[in-house]
């Protein structure tokens, strides 16, 4: 991509009323514009890192046989009815609207109900499951507050998987092999050695449910882990009883603010049994299907990385998700056309900045933009038949031969 | 993908308040599933659809320079109140909802408000233009009546593009471009030969804007053309008057029933000057900023492909946007075994029907699912080391030697 081209830049000031980092950083740099709290719009940049976190969570579900949907956002109350949670009372961040033609519709805040209802016209017989689908969907949510940039969105992109079982042991190995998938994909996704999957608590089937964690200064929640990190809990179920059955006690842990990036749980028959989903097993008896769910806030991902890494340069993205893995400069008359040069047939690593601006310029929306190299061919550089790249995280530069460079 | 691995079956029954065509036979595919009037699920073929036409559509508006973003579904009246449309006597599909901490909200039922407003923080001189911006969005509009399948959604996929300009002449220099993308994507979706570019009435600043009408006995429109196809109007604009600037007379022209697929429409200041969406000239002078808008509905172009090509049998997808380009079937042993041994390394191309089913269901399956091309292997093929394959649209099969195939 060429900066001249796009319609994008970066800003001097972040929206007045953006107090999250994350949000006035992404603002700025040009990834994000804010229509109201809570809500944005993906600029060209923001879209890539969007699909680039996608691309991870989606190769690593299909890996263990997940079906890819797309449900519907506006949704039928029935479903929702049958479980009690179409009521404001128990679910209190619904957008419900109006249907011209009558009735009350609800804006997805969550599929639960929907999905258990769908499979419904395709689970009938024990032969038909166990089935995995998932989908990436803008979920609503009427938060009252929304003051965490794109972490906390009134209106955000969400994966949401959900498994149907015919036994607790079929969806205890599945959920298994989701927790795998998931630590891979938080380990691709940059954010492996800081999330947690951590005890939070359960519901009406299960003890426990989990969640994925991020330790972050900025995070919503608080965590509890101990010296090796291997026994992580949420605030909610750190007390002495449970602690006692690991046998632990609260004084092996430490404290740490997180932000809460997934979450699993084995729902059972919490949502299957209300809304009738069942199946006939091998001796022709009607059972209640068993099942999961298994989330992942994808642009709440994008915003905490941006948290976790930034400096006060501006962004730094993990290659793996970043909208390209350079940012080329060019100085001088000869700097730009060897950039030229090296450009071409690469515009989906590169992004060039052909800018007619000052280098300091440059250099600082390079800095901002916070793509995980930077390369700069100038006067000097090609002095020397080289190039300078530098490593946006550590700061450190280095000649590189033309000739020996290569993008990969 | 393997039959036996999805969730997916067809059904004997559409839904029993699907009336149109492309609604029943999709259902019944197991392509949709339809939670109410004009809001539906796509299932893992429908979204491996959906993705294709979005593909294709994609490429030929990248090649013209367009950039995508990815815009809000909840709208801040603001923008709309300033153009009068946020008014329901103004625009009768809306739907809205209220904000939990106070306030109205819409939503999106087009973007031209949010997307000239985005544009005022990036748009200032005549340096930062022209502008070309598209999204693939979600849009809601509350139809009172919704009985076309997914030909007129209440929640549906459309590609919308923006473009900004200086002058009169840029806006009518990209106007013509997106003509040309536009013509290359309907033919790629194999709508080339029955799409029309229609003259439909235009608005404050323009005469006429245009229309991509798809020749369909079930449209909603209706539409004139001449003997050559050279000259279409829409039903709107086909009288006396229109028709003496061309030097054509009503005669000239047959009508036809059609389906809209896309709308390009010149819209100069109509939403730029209400907006105050202005650039600084060269001479330092405050003007309006000139704008075009180009629409295309993905999932009502995903309907019309469906009506358009079904036959008796069930659906007949063009190569591009088929989920799969073959349908594969194994009959006995021997035949099941040669289908595996194809099918594997080829999970993209090949939908795999390895259900332990009769050879009979297998083919009606086939048939209603509509891939563009069915292999068959069984022992009689093998006895001739050969495979059959069966082109969907024409019936017509043929022996080909197993050595002598090439999936591409």
């Amino acid at each position: 991509m060429r900066l001249s081209k796009t319609f994008i830049k970066t800003l001097r000031e972040a929206p007045k009323d953006e107090i999250a980092r994350n949000g006035a950083l992404l603002s700025r740099a040009g990834y994000i514009h804010k229509e109201l709290a809570g809500i944005y719009d993906y600029l060209p940049l923001g879209v890539l890192v969007l699909e680039k976190i996608k691309h991870i969570i989606r190769e690593e579900l299909n890996a263990i046989d997940c079906e890819e949907v797309q449900m519907s956002a506006l949704q039928n109350p029935e479903p929702w009815e049958a479980t009690g949670r179409f009521s404001d009372q128990e679910v209190d961040i619904w957008f419900k609207t109006e249907l011209a033609s009558g009735g009350l519709l609800g804006l997805a805040p969550t599929h639960e109900e929907p999905m258990v209802n769908m499979m419904k016209t395709y689970v009938s017989s024990y032969k038909d499951l166990p089935v995995y689908v998932y989908q990436f969907q803008t979920k609503f949510r009427n938060e009252l507050r929304a003051k965490s940039g794109i972490m906390r969105g009134r209106e955000f992109l969400m994966k949401d998987l959900y498994s149907f079982h015919t036994s607790e042991k079929d969806l205890d190995d599945f959920y298994s092999k989701v927790e795998g998938a998931y630590a891979k994909i938080f380990e691709r996704l940059g954010l492996g050695d800081s999330t947690y999957e951590t005890f939070a608590s359960g519901g009406i089937f299960s003890k426990f449910s989990h969640e994925y964690q991020t330790i972050l200064p900025v995070g919503e929640d608080t965590i509890y882990y101990n010296k090796d990190k291997s026994l992580v809990f949420n605030k909610e179920v750190f007390n002495d009883e449970v602690l006692a059955e690991f046998g632990a006690t609260k004084s092996d842990f430490e404290e740490a603010k997180a932000a809460e990036v997934g979450n699993i749980f084995k729902l059972k028959f919490k949502y299957s049994e209300p809304l009738g989903l069942k199946y006939t097993d091998e001796s022709n008896q009607a059972q209640v299907v068993y099942m999961g769910c298994y989330g992942i806030g994808v642009s709440r991902v994008m915003g905490v990385i941006a948290e976790r890494f930034a400096d006060d340069k501006g962004l730094v993205w993990p290659e793996a998700v970043a909208p390209f893995k350079y940012y080329l400069v060019g100085i001088g008359e000869k700097g730009m056309d060897a950039a030229a040069k090296l450009y071409t047939g690469h515009e989906n690593e590169i992004l060039f900045d052909d800018r007619n601006a000052r280098p300091g310029e440059k250099f600082a929306d390079a800095d901002l933009m916070g793509m995980p190299y930077r390369i700069v061919i100038s006067d000097k550089t090609l002095d020397q038949d080289a190039l300078e790249l530098t490593d946006r995280k550590t700061g450190e530069s280095k000649l590189i031969k033309l000739v020996d460079f290569r993008l990969d």
